[in-house]
């Protein structure tokens, strides 16, 4: 099926940015949108910190991370206050977004509807192009999101793999077992 | 830097397939090849589970995982039939090469010393056309090695996100809780 | 130093109990009182759960477990309204207090300063008599918590190993490896 | 049911001890005997740990932790010399006996039939009489051991709770956080 624009995302305040964003404004950039409620076991656990990991590992690259605050229940209890001592809390240094109260009493905020979010966590991957391309509720495998973003990156351009980010410090064996004599190895120029 | 031929791999014997198998046989798949040794604390606890599970997520894909055992000490508690043991323990399906001994004593072996590889465990990305891609000594992020993974299927022309694999069955919120009321969302139709 | 008796908690209402309890209601029983903040990462990563497991383990031997929401910041973001919330979508089903809001505008609550706690969360336990044995701010090691309790419940008369709970169910080696065969043992009648 | 002696073990060689060690050299502590295989996923990745945390944890109190290789299966793989290398790997420190081999092709060694293990991992309390008091195989949850290590300790006069070990440095709310402002707290002396 032929990939479709993102719905737009309609927000009623922003924290951790100094002006709203669009979704305009990521044009030329993958965006993993990260919907969450504060409250949500699954996101405080799996969600959230995967996201922070995902703002990190890829700085540098064109890809966004962006959260959106998706209240559907216990209103009362994850207002705007509460949401800010939370990514105080949770040190979410990402921009996120607080979904618009649905109409009419719609218990369901109006861009989980327009994206037919079933529930939180909800992982959304948006391509350089502005269009949805994945939508994943529940936790999401590492290595899947991983391989759909390097996917994405190289469809916008990014397809040297040696401009991907240094694997991190690795956690070696430790105290130089399971480690050849430093003296014994020449690093192989790698490409 | 261009990226340059993989080193073809020497190895002695063979698990887990019925006839030994070249670097050759590979081309036009991505392969990951995982260098370990049976008794490596962080092969066993990280390096080989991942590559378990990439083998099984990206079931479908043109991508093989591939293991090499390079003993480099305790040469006498790692033989063949250790690691028969061994892999029939840990239930590791893919096939593994036993790398060969190093010439007039070297206690690394043949591959290991050829990729100048610095220790176990190691994991090296080798494209579709048989180039050396990402060589890593340690613990190797997810999210890097599935990024790495899906920029290298797209350079294979593997390029619809569609037809990576599913996301798993997702562990949502559990019972119900965070998620919404079944007939209150339609499914968007993802691309 | 010779135990001294626990001071008494001050609470402005409870949760998960039908009516308020006082420290004198759990004479003859251990408590693990645990103090915590519904927005403090460490409560909701390892203090929490570790309450829960232990009052799933403990369950009919005379072990009371009791939480203590003691918020010291954000208190606007924490009020009674999100602590039902937080409790219901972390399933925390043991009572849980609300520690008396700080005279003359402290932000420290009563309690928390009785106790002179350093922060969330705080694991505390007090005998059956009634006396403070233990208190500890951070990470508390399951072992060693599981150890002190072992030991204050052989205090309070609950002397015989095997009126201690089952092991749980065990995650043995899966179908049937590391397993000798059934037919091959004989139950050993432990005691 | 009134707890027996515990059968004395019977070894072919240990590893970790200038000489071998018999039951009745621990008269006096309590003992965690940990009963594994060297390729038994249930051990490498609990079992031995587990053991090792124990072994820590409680220095320096009247307990000792013994392992025993009780091998059953793949005895070709799993040699002496193996064991030695497996013990290097993973620091394991603690004496380990290997069970002597059954009579008459036995494939299931004498100290593993006498307990009647029904594979491993198996861990095996034993009291400071050299009574048999709890035998679990699988897994077994850190908090149950801790207390019947708590139990068996205060039953052997170890029962004053102030002189088991202090909590390890806790891992607080990092960078201040959760933490309330040091000069505000007197420490509350505990006992």
């Amino acid at each position: 099926m032929k990939p479709e624009a993102a719905p737009e995302w309609r927000t009623s305040a922003w924290l951790n940015t100094p002006e709203p964003l669009s979704l305009g404004h990521f044009r030329g950039r993958v965006v993993l949108l990260h919907a969450f409620q504060m409250l949500c076991p699954g996101c405080v656990a799996h969600g959230i910190p995967q996201a922070q990991r995902v703002a990190k590992l890829f700085e540098g690259v064109p890809l966004a991370v962006v959260g959106l605050h998706t209240v559907f229940e216990h209103h009362a209890a994850m207002g705007p206050e509460s949401l800010r001592a939370f990514l105080y809390e949770y040190r979410v240094t990402f921009p996120v977004g607080i979904d618009a109260p649905g109409p009419d009493g719609d218990p369901i905020p109006c861009t989980m509807r327009a994206y037919a979010m079933q529930g939180t966590p909800t992982a959304i991957l948006i391509d350089a192009q502005g269009r949805l391309r994945r939508q994943v509720f529940g936790v999401y495998d590492d290595l899947l999101l991983g391989a759909e973003i390097g996917t994405l990156l190289a469809e916008a351009g990014q397809q040297r793999l040696d401009t991907t980010p240094e694997a991190p410090t690795a956690e070696r064996c430790a105290d130089g077992r399971c480690e050849v004599d430093a003296a014994a190895v020449e690093r192989h120029p790698l490409s």
